[in-house]
C-alpha cells in the first residue's frame, strides 16, 4: 500500500493545510518569493501534518483548530530545512565562497528565522499556552541536536547514547510533538496525549534509523544523491557503530576521517565493507524494536479509523526500502 | 544624568533579570558555553528589560510575572545579535572562509535559533496567548527587516519610506513591543497598552536615527569601530538621503558603490563632504520630531515614577552624542 493511499481520507484537510502553508510563507513579501516557491515545490510527504490530523481524531476533530498545529509543525520542519542548507552550499564550493553565496546565505538564514516565527504566530490562533510550551521546547531541543551533530562530526570517540540522543532531537521529537499537539488541538484527555506522544517518539526513532540504513543500502537513483553521504560528512550513524566492531573497518574509518577531504572511491570501499558485516541487519532489528514499542503505545488507544491509519503508517515506515 | 542613574531604583529587579538571562542561556549545555559567556559578558544596557519593567508599573507590578516579558525580549535581542554575526565574520576574512569559520558559523546560527526558542519557551510562563502573538509577530517583522536590509544594501534607488520601514522593523518594533508586553504583563488596560506601545515605537525610531547619525559624527574611539561603517557596508541611512540632494555627493556615492571594495580613504572623503552639508542637522530634527511624539504618547498616561523615568530615558536617547 502506498502512503498516500493510507491517508486518502485526509485528502481534503491536507489540501486546506497546503493552502495555508502557501498563504503563510508566500505572503505579501516578494523578497521571500524564491525561497518559498522552492520550498512549496519541493513538497514532501507532509508526514507531520498527517500525524497531527490523525492524532486529533482521538479527541474532538475540528479542522479549523487542528490545522493550527498541523501547519505550524510543517513550518518548523521547513524552517529547519532552510537552515540546514545555510553555509552547506558555500562549503560545497570548496572554501571559495563568493560574495553572492554569502549574501544568499544571510538571506536564507533570515528566511528560516522568518518561517520559524510565522509558525509560532500561526499557532497562536489555537489559543492554548500549552501548545506554545510544547512547540518552543521542541525547537530548543532541535537546535541542541543540530549543534551536537556539528560538534560530533568526524568524532569517533562518541558512543551509541550520543547517536540515539541526536536522532531523538533531530527527528523523533518533532514527530512526537506532532502527535502530541494533534491530541492537544483535539482536546483529547491527558492519557491519550501521552500515548500519542510516545507513539510519535518511537515511530520517529524507527524512521530516522531506517533513513540512516538507507544511506548505506540505497542506490544513488533512489536517494537522489550518492550513497554514503552521512559518512562523507562525518555523521556517524547506527550501522557504523556495529560495523566498527570489526577491527579492520575501524582502522579504515580512522584513516578516512584523518585524511580529509575524503575521496569518493574510499567511501565506496568502506560502504562495501560495512555492508558485508551484520551491521545493516542489526540496525534493522533496532528500528524494528522501536516500531514494536510504537505499536504497544497505540494499543492503549481506543479502536478507530485513525488508529488503523497510524498503524499502517508505522508499518510503512518500517518496511520502506528507499 | 547617566542612564544607570535614571533607573537606579530598578537595580534589584534588573539583577533578577540578569540572573535569569544567565540561567536561560548558559544552561546545562556545555556546547553553548562559548557563545553564551561572550553574550553575557558583552552586557549592554538592557534597555529593553528597562522598558518592560517601567511599562509594567502602569498596571499591577509583580516582578515574577514581569520578568517573563523582560527576559524574553532581551533574549530575542541577543539572538538577533548572534545571527547578525553569522557569516559577517567570514566575509571579513575576504572570501577566504576556512572550514573552521564555516563550522563556527553553523554553530552560531543554531545558537541564535536556540536562544530564540528559549525566549519563547520562557515567556510561556506568563500564561498569556496575547504575549505570544505580540512577540512572534515582532520576530516576523524583524526577520523581514533583516532580509530587506540585505536586499537594499548598495541600492541607490531606494527612498526614504524604505529607510523608515527598515529601521521600524530593525529597532523600533522591539522597543515598542517591550513597552507593550510590559503593560500586558502588568495587566494594564488596553488604552495604556496602546499608549506605551506608541511611546516605544517613537522612542525606538529616534534611537535608531540617532545611532545612524552617530555613525557619521562619532570618533572611532567612541564607536569602537571606524566611523562610516554603514556606508562601507552599503547601508543607506537618513543623513545620506539628505546629503544626496547635493549633486556632487550623489555622484561620488554612485562612483563609490559601483567600485567595490570601497577604500577607507574614499569613505573618509565622503564622510567629510556629508558632514559639510545640512544633512546631520536635518536628521537630528527628524529624530527630535519622533521624540516629541513619544512625549505626547507619554502625556496620555497617569503621572507616576515610571512615567518620569520613561521621559528621562527618552530625553537621554535624544541627547546622547556617542
Amino acid at each position: 500500500m502506498k502512503l498516500t493511499t493510507i491517508y486518502s481520507h485526509l485528502r481534503s484537510d491536507l489540501s486546506t493545510i497546503e493552502k495555508d502553508l502557501e498563504k503563510t510563507i508566500e505572503a505579501q513579501h516578494a523578497i521571500l518569493q524564491d525561497a518559498s516557491t522552492q520550498l512549496l515545490k519541493a513538497g514532501g510527504k507532509r508526514i507531520r501534518p498527517v500525524f497531527v490530523l490523525l492524532s486529533a481524531q482521538f479527541g474532538t476533530y475540528d479542522v479549523d483548530r487542528v490545522k493550527r498545529a498541523a501547519v505550524a509543525l510543517e513550518l518548523i520542519h521547513m524552517a529547519s530545512l532552510v537552515h540546514d542548507d545555510v553555509i552547506d552550499d558555500a562549503s560545497l564550493r570548496r572554501g571559495k565562497s563568493t560574495i553572492k553565496a554569502q549574501w544568499d546565505n544571510r538571506v536564507a538564514m533570515y528566511t528560516g528565522d522568518y518561517i520559524f516565527a510565522r509558525s509560532l504566530e500561526y499557532i497562536t490562533h489555537l489559543n492554548k499556552v500549552e501548545a506554545h510550551n510544547v512547540l518552543s521546547h521542541a525547537i530548543v531541543e532541535m537546535c541542541l541536536g543540530e549543534i551536537e551533530q556539528i560538534r560530533e562530526q568526524y568524532d569517533l570517540s562518541q558512543n551509541l547514547r550520543d547517536y540515539f540522543r541526536r536522532i531523538k532531537r533531530k527527528t523523533a521529537l518533532l514527530i512526537s510533538v506532532s502527535c502530541e499537539l494533534g491530541a492537544i488541538a483535539g482536546d483529547a484527555d491527558s492519557d491519550t496525549q501521552l500515548q500519542l506522544k510516545r507513539f510519535g517518539y518511537y515511530v520517529g526513532m524507527a524512521f530516522q534509523i531506517t533513513d540512516d540504513i538507507l544511506d548505506f543500502t540505497s542506490t544513488e537513483k533512489q536517494l537522489g544523491k550518492p550513497a554514503g553521504g552521512d559518512l562523507q560528512q562525518g555523521n556517524i550513524t547506527l550501522p557504523v557503530f556495529f560495523a566498527r566492531e570489526d577491527e579492520e573497518i575501524n582502522t579504515q574509518l580512522h584513516a578516512l576521517f584523518e585524511n580529509q577531504p575524503i575521496s569518493r572511491l574510499d567511501i565506496e570501499k568502506l560502504l562495501h565493507a560495512i555492508k558485508e558485516t551484520d551491521a545493516i541487519n542489526r540496525s534493522k532489528e533496532i528500528a524494528d524494536r522501536y516500531l514494536q514499542k510504537a505499536f504497544i503505545a497505540l494499543d492503549q488507544l481506543p479502536d478507530n479509523r485513525a488508529k488503523k491509519s497510524l498503524r499502517q503508517i508505522a508499518e510503512y515506515i518500517g518496511r520502506r526500502n528507499y
